[in-house]
């Protein structure tokens, strides 16, 4: 079992300064006003491949000794995982794999595809995919990055943490999403250490609870079926952010579908900014009341602007 | 026929400081691909009441004497002007009066009615317009702050371009849409002083070209029927905006309807930013060709953000 502290956060930092964007902090009247508090969102949708799994992927192949940064990486992703290996290798001078479902969106392939990866098909299964970049592991001999329980990658997303309370000073609160839980690990890591009374809170889909379920039982459930529009935060828990998250977090909520999609609308509509409903699982648990976070300062992680807009843009009045 | 200079502009960034956002400037690499430009966008879409309109109307209410302000203001809008005067005038405890089409959305007569405004419904006409505002100038004495062509209103719209400069440096070329012609005329007071090479170039909807032919014919065109999908330039230009237009603009270039939603949908999903269409008229010139802007330092204003959603949000897979 690999640990993550402190200082493997700040020198992911300092290694992913030259890389990646410092996201902007913003702020809304209308979120502050419902929520009777002072609400900061650090906008990983701004972040490069539109989400925080920039950060983690960057760091992870700066991190690399040259010996192994000549065998390349390899990782599977159907998601942002894929984009933000991708472009990380290609900065890096560093070749990438990304094993990806066969039923994967021809975008997403495509978009990995032009940060200059190999894309392998694969099974559209779990077993699948890790069998799939199991082998490629072995024929290559790249590296395999796992999008959220590598070490380095936890660190890396720790990063956004301290740059948010960096830029607005300390907060009481913040709130996270919950996939594979590599974003509330870093995020854990970075702010209990930067703030010593801070609460951390993980926000999950109710139908994608198993990290909430895991917590309460002790044991981490990775055999369930997810049903979420949420597609960032339909992963298990890895070994490493289940065993940092129940050390460390201060609480796991559940929002249910609607939430998702009305949090998602309030920021579209208000802040005038595009988050993918996996970042709206973090905001909807200030507008429904299930946290109390009255004259309180709340940091929330956005974490991905990624969303399929096509529905949009050929309907009615845009075509 | 007042004038707008350069002191009228500094006047303004100081009176406005207190209540606006200073808009964050965002970049995005592939529209400097696209370009091959390095492009700064100054997001007006993440200003309050979601456009560029809070400046000049913020700047006209606080610019009134005292006895003015406690007759209230007055004026006739559909769209972003409406919300900004409203708030503007919340803001400095001056009462407003906001005319508005009877045939405009609910939900814009709620956002300005939230903001404390009083809305008298008029006739879907020009006309109607300007006749029902008079009579509410008359009644109530308050006064009138025309959506473009308030010399005070102008000059807070220059602002923008004066916090761009500020923030990033010289430029060689800044792209605005050009609707009533208000946020192009502060433009051209406010980059004219700052930067003596700068070219500033006017985006219009080829379906609504009337401050196109206008410079043209050397008469302004107030008589035209609007085909385009940039509901906020639908607009004439005014007396004022006219004249400054016609000194000191450099160029301007007409996009059609396809390349404003292409330019919109290019943002949205590249930059993770809500942008309405009439923002979009000055980025699709940069996507285009019909301007080349290689290896210069391009900056746009994205003018607003207000866009109805509904159709997104009550569609698959969001519903």
């Amino acid at each position: 079992m690999a640990s993550v502290v402190w200082a493997d956060v700040e020198k992911a930092s300092i290694r992913i300064a030259p890389f990646a964007h410092r996201t902007p902090v913003l702020r809304s009247t209308s979120v502050d006003c419902a929520a009777r508090a002072k609400v900061f969102f650090k906008c990983e949708n701004l972040q490069r491949t539109g989400s925080f799994k920039f950060r983690g992927a960057c760091n992870a192949v700066s991190a690399l000794p040259e010996a192994e940064k000549s065998r390349g990486v390899v990782t599977h992703s159907s998601g942002n995982h894929a984009q933000a290996l991708a472009l990380a290798a290609q900065l890096h001078g560093v070749r990438a794999h990304v094993v990806m479902p066969e039923n994967a969106p021809d975008v997403k392939r495509r978009a990995t595809e032009d940060f200059g990866a190999t894309v392998i098909g694969c099974p559209p299964t779990h077993r699948g995919r890790v069998d799939t970049a199991a082998r490629v592991e072995r024929e290559t001999e790249a590296v395999f990055v796992s999008a959220h329980d590598d070490p380095r990658v936890i660190a890396g997303q720790g990063t956004a943490a301290c740059e948010l309370i960096d830029e607005v000073g300390p907060v009481d609160l913040v709130l996270v999403p919950i996939g594979g839980g590599g974003l509330l690990s870093g995020t854990l890591v970075a702010a209990k250490h930067l703030a010593s009374g801070i609460r951390v809170i993980g926000c999950e889909p109710a139908g994608a609870d198993d990290a909430y379920r895991s917590l309460r039982s002790g044991e981490r459930i990775t055999d369930f079926v997810p049903h979420t529009i949420a597609d960032g935060l339909r992963t298990p828990l890895g070994e490493n952010t289940f065993v940092l998250i129940r050390e460390m977090v201060d609480d796991i909520v559940l929002v249910d579908e609607q939430e998702i999609v009305d949090a998602m609308r309030l920021v579209w509509e208000r802040m005038k900014i595009v988050i993918e409903p996996s970042s709206a699982v973090a905001v909807a648990p200030l507008l429904n009341g299930s946290i109390n976070a009255v004259g309180k300062r709340v940091g929330v992680i956005l974490s991905g602007g990624n969303v399929d807009l096509s529905s949009f843009f050929s309907g009615p009045p845009l075509r």
